[in-house]
C-alpha cells in the first residue's frame, strides 16, 4: 500500500490511556498504519488509570523513521515524561523541521513547549494547563475543543478526544474520510 | 476501604478497545476498584484494532470473587468469545442470581443473549445487532443511548461509551458522582 497514511504515539507512563487509545483506534479505523511507541521502551506501559498497554515497539527503535504525523496524548505524568525524553524532543524537532503534523491533547501540550515546539502557533490544551501554556507569550492560546493552526492540531482533554482523532483523520484524508469514519462509531463529525 | 465498589471488566481477544478503556478509567476515577480480567487467561490481549492491553488476571482465578457489577465491552469477535466462555456464562448467571448489577454494550448484548441472561428485560446494542437481539422475543428491544432496566445497563457503541460508564457510576453511587467524574474529564453527565 505505497499511499498509506503513516502514525506514530509517543505512549509513556502515566499517559491518558482513554485519549492514547481513541487516537489509536480512530485512525485504524481510517486505515492509517499506527505504531505505538514506548517512551521508556517496548514494555508494558501503566497509564494514569493503571490501564496496561504494551507497545509495538519502542520510541528508540523507530524514531529514525518518518511519520505523517506524531501523536503525543495528554495525563499530567505521562506528559511529564514526554517533556523529560530527548527521543521526544528529536522526533518532534524532525517532524516540525520537515514541515509533517504535531498532535497533542490535554496536558501533552506542555511538552511541545518544553521542547520549543511550534513556537508562534495558536493552540488549546487542558483548562488547568492554560496559565503554564500561556507563559511567557509563545502560543497563542484558544478555549476550543480543537485548535488547528497549519501544521499542529491540539485539543483539551478526554471528553474532546473523538474530535481531536477524527481532525487527524481529516488533516490526513479529508472531511468525508473523517464522517466515513465516525457514522459506525455512532458519531457525527461535520 | 470497607465500602469500596468493585468492577470486573471481562476482556477477551478482539474487544473493542475504546469500549473496554473507558469503562475501566471512568470507573477507576469514580473510585471503583477495577479488575480486568482476561476471558482467556492473563497474557496480554489483542483488542479490535490491535491495542494490546495487559489483564490485571486471568478469568479463572478471579471469577468466584463478588463484583458490584460485571462489564462486558463490545466488538465483534471480542463479544464471540464472551459466548463461547463457560466462564463469562457462569460469572453472568451468578450475578443475576444475586440481583447485581451487569453492564454490556455494543455487540456485547448478544452475549447475554447467548447465555440467556436478563431474559425478558428492556435493552438496546449496536444498531447492527438489533435483529438477532430481537430474534425469539428474549428481550424488549430500544434505540436509546444507554438502556437501564433494574440490574442491566446496556448501550450501543463507542460515542456512547462514556455515556454508559457514567451511567454505571450513577447506578454504583448516585448522579452527583457520575457528574463529578464527568467534568474533569471536560464532559457534561445529567
Amino acid at each position: 500500500m505505497p499511499n498509506t497514511k503513516t502514525a506514530i504515539i509517543l505512549l509513556a507512563e502515566g499517559a491518558e490511556e482513554m485519549e492514547f487509545v481513541i487516537a489509536a483506534d480512530v485512525l485504524r479505523r481510517a486505515g492509517v498504519s499506527v505504531t505505538v511507541a514506548g517512551v521508556a521502551g517496548a514494555e508494558p506501559v501503566k497509564c494514569s488509570r493503571e490501564v496496561k498497554i504494551v507497545p509495538d515497539k519502542s520510541l528508540k527503535d523507530v524514531k529514525k523513521e518518518s511519520f505523517d504525523v506524531v501523536i503525543l496524548p495528554g495525563g499530567l505524568e505521562g506528559s511529564r515524561h514526554l517533556s523529560d525524553s530527548t527521543d521526544v524532543g528529536e522526533i518532534l524537532k524532525k517532524q516540525e523541521q520537515n514541515d509533517k503534523l504535531i498532535a497533542a491533547i490535554c496536558a501533552a501540550p506542555t511538552a511541545l513547549k518544553f521542547h520549543k515546539i511550534c513556537l508562534g502557533k495558536k493552540l488549546t490544551s487542558y483548562p488547568a494547563m492554560k496559565c503554564p501554556m500561556e507563559e511567557g507569550n509563545h502560543y497563542t492560546y484558544l478555549e476550543e475543543k480543537v485548535v488547528i493552526d497549519g501544521n499542529l492540531i491540539t485539543s483539551r482533554g478526554p471528553g474532546t478526544a473523538f474530535d481531536f482523532a477524527l481532525a487527524i483523520v481529516e488533516k490526513l484524508f479529508d472531511k468525508e474520510t473523517a464522517s466515513n469514519v465516525a457514522k459506525p462509531m455512532l458519531l457525527t463529525y461535520e
